[in-house]
C-alpha cells in the first residue's frame, strides 16, 4: 500500500511537490478487536499547511517522515470482531494512507442516507466550523448584515447559507465571476463581490450600506480590513481563518481597521472548532437535517485519484476548488 | 466671564496653542428654576481630541467657534428655585468656561464625604470606563493574570487595581521609572514594565511566563501588538483606547498578532462608556465604596488656572500627567 509523508516543511511560503513523498508502505495487519479500512475519500483543510509547518502549535507537531495529517472517509474491510462490520463507511483522520488499521477510536460511521463523502464537507470540520462560528458567536437574527469572506469555500458557503436560513441578508466574498454566480445563483446569497474585479470597500458600501452586523472571515489582510471599516454598533466579528496569510513569510500586517472595534462597540473572536468536539454530534444532526431538506447545498470539487493528494491541496492556496476540495481514491 | 472656544481641528498632528481662543463673554443670567454655576475643576479625557477632530462620530461633532467640550465640578452660586442649593458642588459637563447656567439635567451632586473632584477621575469617566471594561469585558478571576497598558493613566490605574481587587496577578505598562514606581508601590501592581526603557515583548515573556488572561489596552500600536503576542487560551482582550494613534495620520498599522484570537480561541470588545450611562450610579456606589475604604488609590496631576486649559490637555499626549488630570480654576 502507498502513503503520502511529510518531506518538507512549507513555512512562508507555497506549497511545492517536494513537500511530500509518496512511499510504498507493508500492508497493515488487523488484530483482535480492530478493523482493517480501505481509504475512499480524502478531504483538505487550509489547517493542513499549518500542521505541517507545526505553525501556532494549536495541534501536536508533524515530524519530518510522518504519514501526512488528514482526514478522510474509509470503509471497513475486515473486522475482527471490531466496532463496525464490514462494508461500514467511517469518517476521521485517516492519514494519507491506502490502508489503516483501527478500534474504530475517533472515528465516526458516515450518515446512511447521505453520501459518505458529506462527513467531509458539510457534516464534517468545514461544516462543523461553519455551525460554530456562525450560531455560537456570530449569531444573526433576522434584519441582520452579514458578510462571509471565502464565501464559495466549503466553510464559508456553509456559513453564509446558515446565516440566509437565520434571516439575514448574506453577502459572499469570493475570488472570479464563476464563484460569485455560484453564491447567488445557487447558494442563496443576497449578493456577491468578486474581490479580483476591483475596490472591495466599495462593493462593501454599496451592498452593506447600512453596516455590517457580523463579519464571517476565512480571508484576513486587506479584505479583513475593509469588513471591519464597515462594521455596524454591536457587531460581532467572527475569526475563522486566514487563508491570504498561510503562504506569507515575515511580519504580517494586521487590521488597521480593529479600532472600529471601539468606536462600533463591537466584538472579535476566535475560536477551535476541535475544542467543541463534545458538541458534534448535536451540530452534524442539525445540519444533517438542513441537507436532507434541501436548506443547505453544498458544492465539491473532486479530484480523481490518490498520486494527485498534494495536487488536491494545494487548489486549496490557489483559490482553484470550488466549494470542498475532495479526493476519490 | 472667560471661556475657551475651538478655534482649529487637531487632525493627524498634535495639539497646538492655536487650536483654542481665550474669549471674553457677558456672564450668563439664571432664569427661573434654574442655577449659576461657577467653574471649580475641569478634569481632562484623551477622547476630547477626537472630539476637536470630529473623529469617528461617536459623539456630535464639535463646530469651530463653540466653546469647548469637557467635564468639570462646578458650584452653584446661584439657585432661582433650582434643583439645588447655593453651595452644592455638581459634575457634568460644564465644557471650558467660568460660568455656565443650567436646570441641572446631565449633572451629578459630587459625594459629600469625598473630594469633589473625585467626581472627574474613579467616580467620573475614568473610574466607570475602567469598571465597565474590566468588570463586564475583562472579567479577571482569582489567579489570572492581567495586563494592562497606560496602565498610569487614570483610567489604566483604576482598571489595574480593580483586577487586583479580583484576585489577579496585575502587570502594568507605563513610560518611565517613575510610573513604573508608583504603579507597584502605591497602587499593588505586581509588576511594572517601563515600555521606555526597552523591550516589552521580552519583559512581558518574563513577567506573563504563562500567558495573559486579561489585556486592558488604551494605547494600540506595538505595544498591543506585543500584549496579543502572549495572550493564554480564552483570553479576553479590552479595547478601552488608542493614545498612540491620537496623534497619527494616515494609514495605521493594525495588530499583526490579531490571528492569536483564533488560535488561543480568544475574543477582543470594544465599548464606549456613554452606553453604559444607566448604570452608572449602580458603578459609581461601587467605586466610591472601594475609595472610601482605601482598596483603590488615586493619582492627581493638578494645574493650577483657567488659562491653563490647553496646556493641561496636551500633557495627556505627551505622557506628561501623573494619573487624572485635573485643573483647578
Amino acid at each position: 500500500m502507498r502513503q503520502w509523508r511529510l518531506a518538507e516543511r512549507p513555512i512562508g511560503r507555497p506549497l511545492l511537490d517536494s513537500d511530500f513523498a509518496l512511499v510504498e508502505a507493508p500492508d497493515p495487519v488487523a488484530g483482535a478487536g480492530r478493523m482493517l479500512l480501505a481509504l475512499r475519500w480524502l478531504g483538505f483543510e487550509p489547517a493542513q499547511k499549518g500542521w505541517m509547518e507545526s505553525f501556532g502549535g494549536y495541534v501536536a507537531p508533524m515530524e519530518i517522515g510522518e504519514v501526512m495529517r488528514g482526514m478522510g472517509v474509509a470503509e471497513v474491510i475486515e473486522s475482527h470482531d471490531g466496532r463496525w462490520p464490514v462494508g461500514t463507511m467511517v469518517a476521521g483522520m485517516t492519514g494519507w494512507r491506502e490502508l489503516l488499521v483501527t478500534d474504530g477510536e475517533g472515528f465516526d460511521p458516515c450518515e446512511p442516507d447521505l453520501p459518505p463523502e458529506a462527513m467531509l464537507g458539510v457534516l464534517g470540520i468545514p461544516g462543523l466550523t461553519a455551525w460554530h462560528g456562525m450560531q455560537a458567536i456570530g449569531r444573526p437574527v433576522a434584519g441582520d448584515t452579514v458578510v462571509v469572506s471565502g464565501a464559495a469555500g466549503a466553510t464559508g458557503s456553509i456559513a453564509g447559507q446558515l446565516a440566509r436560513i437565520a434571516g439575514a441578508r448574506v453577502i459572499g466574498i469570493a475570488g472570479g465571476p464563476e464563484k460569485c454566480a455560484w453564491l447567488t445563483q445557487v447558494a442563496g446569497f443576497d449578493a456577491a463581490i468578486d474581490y479580483k474585479a476591483g475596490d472591495v470597500s466599495a462593493a462593501l458600501k454599496r451592498e452593506a450600506s447600512g453596516g455590517i452586523d457580523v463579519v464571517y472571515d476565512n480571508v484576513s489582510g486587506a479584505v479583513l480590513d475593509a469588513m471591519l471599516a464597515r462594521i455596524a454598533v454591536g457587531a460581532r466579528v467572527v475569526l475563522c481563518g486566514g487563508i491570504s496569510r498561510y503562504e506569507q513569510g515575515g511580519r504580517i500586517d494586521g487590521p488597521g481597521n480593529y479600532f472600529n472595534l471601539i468606536l462600533r462597540r463591537a466584538r472579535m473572536e476566535g475560536y477551535i472548532i476541535l475544542d467543541e468536539q463534545p458538541r458534534w454530534p448535536v451540530m452534524r444532526a442539525r445540519l444533517a437535517g438542513l441537507l436532507r431538506s434541501g436548506k443547505l447545498v453544498a458544492q465539491q470539487d473532486v479530484v480523481e485519484g490518490f498520486e494527485q493528494a498534494p495536487a488536491a491541496l494545494a487548489r486549496l492556496f490557489t483559490g482553484a476548488n470550488r466549494g470542498k476540495q475532495l479526493l476519490r481514491v
